[in-house]
């Protein structure tokens, strides 16, 4: 039988998509690297400290899971919303940062922010409708948006503003098919921290356009500088929230997998234009999280001890401002802002010191050749690749 | 504001989808149990056993996992198609079943089977394709065909014939559009295991139509009758397979979330035709296996004792044997053909003997409130609902 009679073939709308990724385009990055240099490689690319031993969490979170696992009660499916105490310590969890209690059933467990993240963009991919993206932003949202159908338009954080989000580009932006915006705070790559009147005015201009505001809040809490985090849900008054998170960066386990949806939103709006249900329908078609990991999530979110979330801030923070005194002492790069918040740092190049160097793309690459340091290139992330 | 000026709305396609789900429909039958009834409610409609304590997998493999859990060597974030010494694992333990070796590189490590099926239905779905399913069959491949775009065309499972695909049908639906077949074996729902000759036959038909076979074997070596377990993948010289399965069933631990996706060719087709990138890409969009998990996949699926899976396959076995007396011993119900595989069995309603019912969700209602017992509709798994 000739080849050419199989008749299947690969959806090139899921080629595309992958290859948007962090993952898509670090993978390009990482072949570049010289499997024989000794000195091994040092990732800086993923919100992953872990190959840094100091990162370690606490004995107390892993005994947790440890025990959920022991007692044998939690090796079946869960159901698809997840298991109800974990839902309720969750909704308990972010509640105290709330001026108001979120109920458990407004709680979807998620197998990390990645399926979260996964779950809000696919319920919203009506045909035709848009969503804004912030740039310099995460760029699985525009691969996840890509491959769901959805059209993304970008609006620009301001580097001059401490990264606050242009407020007025971003109304100018929509139109009757935009359904919402996504807000990543503390903001990964730009490690910045919006202050409570910044998300105020955030919530009043979706408001005003008549669109919901997914708040990325996988760093939430992991704040270096002066501006204290704020959850987006604060201002669900204002505006329909779907906030997401996990467990992965403020308890440096992204390996686990176990992350949240939740629905911020006072009136029923969400139930009422069929999000609450579909969000429904997303779950049924979907692989749940570790139901035994969602069995520690009660000890884990609502008991650990808050010495263990200094240590770890502290560790970031010693970590941001080593990081931020050691770029600035290299001339042709330059890191303009200090970090506020998250596991990132924005370098700027200065080209005109930097022999050789076409782009940022061509510094990744030349760095991960000749250091074995692996970055990721900000032209990327502000989605021009 | 007016309620009406806020923008967004559900995605339809992920409501339908959902709803054809055996959650979605099963959570009908489940809204009708009586919350009261003080007996408990029997849960007999998902493949998961762990409800009743006999079926609990073996101290051995939870402690697999807890030592990969309390090294504290796997909280990180896996690479996308998984740890490279899970996937090996894999590779290895399927290859002792067939005449040839698979590579690591040929394993993808995926969030239970649900996961594995989603990927490899995705990757397939080409604007105009069209894929062939097993009626009766299990419904989440018409949910996730019908939410990727993929067109869905059922062949017969045909009862008179031990559950045997009726191949000149199969081979009848086949046209220019159409990628690939999904065999379920053992065969859920119908409790079947396919023969040696009849699988190369369904691989030969595959072959002349030049589709690839999705070959489903989560329930792979539970067989309790005389036919035994022949993975499809000893015919990949015949036809390209992608081989589905997990831990779930065999170590009945669904909660856990851990499966496989693999290729099984020989002469690199899947590659040429795009297939591999477009799994890749899948993977690069797509949330992973908790990571510490894939890390005990070597101990668990190589060093698990035989006698533990003859103890569960026991188990199953005298539970099939006792369902299969008793249902036969009650008026207007019968079960025609004895379960040999997997954990279901396929039970034929006299309605001329049971009064008042009208149909089989009639009856798996009725039954759900008055006895508070949970089947599954077959005119759902026939995907007539």
């Amino acid at each position: 039988m000739v080849e050419s009679q199989w008749r299947f073939g690969g959806n090139s709308k899921v080629i595309r998509a992958g290859a948007m990724t962090l993952r898509g385009v670090m993978d390009g990055v990482m072949k570049i690297l010289d499997e024989n240099d000794g000195r091994g490689v040092i990732h800086l690319s993923q919100g992953d400290p872990f190959s840094f031993p100091c990162y370690r969490t606490a004995a107390f979170v892993e005994n947790a899971v440890s025990n959920a696992l022991r007692c044998a009660n939690f090796n079946s499916y869960s159901s698809t919303a997840g298991l109800s105490a974990a839902r309720s310590a969750v909704a308990e969890y972010l509640s105290k940062d709330l001026p108001y209690n979120i109920a458990s059933d407004d709680v979807f467990l998620t197998n990390g922010c990645t399926q979260a993240l996964e779950a809000a963009l696919t319920v919203l991919a009506c045909p035709g409708a848009n969503i804004l993206l912030p740039r310099p932003g995460y760029p699985d949202y525009k691969a996840r948006a890509a491959f769901a159908g959805l059209e993304v338009r970008h609006f620009d954080l301001v580097p001059e503003n401490d990264w606050e989000v242009d407020l007025a580009a971003m109304e100018a932006l929509g139109d009757e098919n935009m359904v919402a915006i996504v807000i990543i705070n503390p903001g990964n790559p730009c490690g910045n921290v919006f202050k409570y009147e910044h998300l105020k005015k955030i919530a009043e201009t979706s408001r005003k356009m008549g669109i919901l505001v997914i708040a990325d809040e996988v760093y939430g809490h992991l704040t270096l500088g002066s501006n204290p985090f704020t959850p987006m849900g604060v201002f669900a008054s204002i505006a329909p929230i779907i906030t997401l998170g996990s467990l992965s960066k403020k308890w440096i386990v992204p390996g686990w997998r176990i992350g949240w949806l939740v629905l911020n939103e006072l009136d029923g709006i969400l139930t009422k234009h069929g999000i609450v249900d579909t969000i429904k329908g997303f779950f049924n078609i979907s692989s749940d999280p570790v139901t035994f990991i969602q069995a520690a999530l009660p000890e884990i979110l609502l008991k650990t001890p808050t010495e263990f979330y200094d240590k770890i801030v502290n560790l970031f923070r010693k970590s941001a401002d080593k990081c931020y005194k050691l770029t600035n002492d290299i001339p042709g790069i330059s890191c303009p802002i200090k970090p506020q918040g998250c596991m990132f740092l924005m370098i700027k190049l200065d080209l005109s010191k930097l022999e050789g160097i076409k782009d940022d793309l061509d510094f990744c690459c030349k760095l991960a050749k000749e250091e074995s340091v692996v970055l990721v290139p900000g032209e990327f992330l502000c989605q021009n690749l």
